[in-house]
């Protein structure tokens, strides 16, 4: 029986283009192109709005995961990519991800789950 | 403007029960007590089914989210609980989580999450 190896990247984007952070529908259409473009599974998308503005999006994949939170006040947006599938594909996420989000600063991390420990890079 | 200080508690537990980790209508039932008892706000649950067992559920909260992904061939789930609201409930969601799924051996990790910054307790 294999044990999973899965990868988790955390990522907080800011300096990015507060038109895209606004509205949930610009939420749903990014994962959209991001799972599309990465090659990752999706189960279902679903989008909450906060009033004035800002968005959560997640996805589910049959892989595990993609989660945005966004802040327009401060430009930015907290970014969750989770899959125990191919690495490649999560990486290729993050850099869709991170073209489409336009972000000036990235704070990230990268976590490997084996479900009985969590290292990092 | 406040900046947020996020907390993200990540943790992969295992040793659970393994009739907690079949049906996707048990994750839901768990984050819903969970939610309640930890006195976080839920926007929305929804979950999907593998076969032949094993499940992803997800709540999306007006305070960030809480996804779990179970593996019952490894009597183990993968949690991660994000939110940008009281961090007492956050400690208090991860509480519940484990005295539900009962783990025997949880390997954590709990992030703060600054938008600029990705630090360590």
């Amino acid at each position: 029986m294999k044990t999973p190896n899965s990868i988790h990247i955390i990522a907080d984007f800011s300096g990015c283009p507060a038109e895209l952070l606004e509205l949930r529908q610009q939420g749903e259409e990014i994962l959209r192109l991001t799972i599309e473009k990465s090659g990752l599974s999706c189960v279902m998308i679903r989008s909450h709005q906060f009033e004035p503005s800002g968005y959560t999006a997640a996805a589910l994949l049959t892989e595990s995961h993609i989660t945005l939170h966004t802040w327009p006040e401060h430009a930015a947006v907290q970014i969750d990519i989770f899959t125990c599938g191919s690495h490649d594909r999560a990486r290729a996420a993050f850099s869709e991800l991170k073209s489409l989000f336009r972000p000036l600063k990235v704070a990230e991390k990268i976590l490997f789950r084996r479900l009985d420990s969590l290292s990092e890079t």
